[in-house]
């Protein structure tokens, strides 16, 4: 994206500077070529990236004024939608200047910044996907966190559902998508019985991941994480490489539910905050209760990473 | 919905006929309270039912004028809704109002008309679906065909796919709904072959369901199609309603792929085009080749049920 484009797009904003403030609060979209006020960013209705939820997604955060592992969130959308037979007409480079505008444009210090690719819109009266022109949508909105302030502290109240994960062998979990229901159902699930999140199984006696985070327990001494059937999260690489750094061992490894109900720490990763304790699963302590001591030492480990030239770069540059 | 809200709905078009007419051609939807040209209806690119494809939905048809077993229709779309714990502030009749504006402002005769209710757009900072005011968008657009007029005489090529259909376990199919990657896996799976389009299984040797469709095979004489891990479809029930009244027998059962692979007729059913006879199936002819006997028959009577009003009401009332 040449500077000049970049230029273009301010020019499409708002004209009042306390106007534009006020609509650009709660976020900022790159949508159809221009920057928008996020409550103003819509995708058509014939999207078969909502008709049919032919999407892939990444989401990078922006932690004091810097994106974190930016190029590694770009990788895997890449790899996504080359998976899924997508192409948008934007570098990584291009893509990048887009993901800077939203974040000033929104004015935002810590953000959510998320990018998707859809399907696009089928000919008229064609149901043949190979026929959509594919379609690239960003935004940027304030930082969110799977756990509040209390619960990173205090852990968060854990239910293993009863709703099996989708299966690896239906929808490819190394592809970012949008397939939620099986994790929106465990949420009602959880929220039924008190509980705060969930973590899915596969139906054979593991747990595989919880909406929006991986999964990790600390069983002798050792952490322990899914090797299949996840996400390849970055911050669940985060932890990995943490551990590394730290010597701490990590295995990946099919994890029993017996042996995480036993674990004597577990927590979660995720872009949307980080690493964040789990406190009981199904109403059960975790351990000695609370943040363990691992959990807070790679929680604090993995915040000062954001500081590190070699994780993050800035948005003003 | 009261006549005058109707009313003022159609006060809401663009002015001019001729520009009206032209802008409404490629059909027409109900977003936030309007009737709009299908391609000025959008969602908002917060709304769960994009970010989590958390949503249902339903499509029912309009043939020569008349609505094809909307009631069923709305039932199905009502009880997806209650299982997911959405509500919308519309009754079943005002529903009907809506769909009948979208397909008169359409100008349609024959028409493929969906209902869709999202989550909504979750409080800013929140991820707990509670908090969302679910939203109701509803559009028409020109009748659509799985099988062109060519493949519904000679039948379709069809693959048996290495993707599985997601597990209900996982997502329950009773609910219609968007999680379509595996079975877009498997049509550009298909593709590849140089086949039409696909069936997936449950991964344990049973045929379950293609992209949009319920499957039947003619096995010794009789008809059979799965019974479980698929969307109860209304061409389905159309199908095995046909059955009864036909005096053919039907079973609702687990389809092996090596019984399906022998049968002697296999067709699809889909509200978009009915009855489709397969003609191959991984390259192989299917019976004696093109549609069966059955086949036909079965297609013949789907369509005479089209003025039949215990079966269709009459778009214009």
């Amino acid at each position: 994206m040449s500077n000049s484009r970049v230029s273009d797009v301010n020019t499409q904003r708002v004209d009042s500077p306390a106007e534009e403030k006020a609509s650009f609060a709660r976020g900022a979209a790159f949508v159809d070529g221009k920057i928008v006020p996020v409550g103003d960013a819509k995708i058509s209705i014939l999207d078969w990236g909502f008709l049919r939820s032919d999407a892939t997604y990444d989401v990078v955060h922006v932690w004091n004024g810097r994106f974190f592992r930016l190029q590694d969130h770009l990788d895997r959308f890449s790899r996504g939608m080359k998976r899924l037979r997508m192409t948008i007409p934007y570098s990584d480079a291009e893509i990048q200047s887009i993901l800077q505008e939203c974040v000033l444009a929104a004015g935002l210090t810590n953000a959510y910044v998320e990018v998707v690719c859809t399907r696009g819109i089928p000919l008229p009266g064609s149901r043949d996907p190979r026929q959509c022109t594919n379609k690239f949508y960003a935004f940027a909105v304030p930082f969110t966190w799977i756990a509040t302030e209390e619960q990173r502290v205090r852990g968060l109240r854990m239910r293993i559902s009863n709703v099996h994960r989708i299966a690896p062998e239906a929808v490819d979990p190394t592809i970012k998508n949008y397939h939620w229901l099986d994790l929106i159902n465990s949420l009602f699930e959880a929220y039924n019985f008190g509980d705060e999140t969930a973590v899915l199984t596969d139906g054979r006696e593991h747990v595989i991941e919880g909406p929006g985070f991986n999964i990790f327990a600390v069983i002798d001494g050792i952490i322990v994480t899914p090797r299949s059937g996840v996400l390849e999260g970055i911050t669940r690489q985060t932890v990995i490489d943490l551990a590394e750094m730290g010597g701490y061992e990590l295995q990946q490894r099919a994890l029993k539910v017996d042996e995480f109900r036993d674990a004597t720490e577990i927590f979660i990763s995720s872009t949307a905050g980080g690493v964040m304790p789990v406190g009981w699963i199904d109403g059960k302590v975790v351990g000695t209760g609370g943040r363990g001591p691992l959990t807070e030492k790679i929680q604090k480990h993995y915040w000062e990473l954001h500081i590190d030239p070699a994780f993050s770069t800035p948005v003003s540059q």
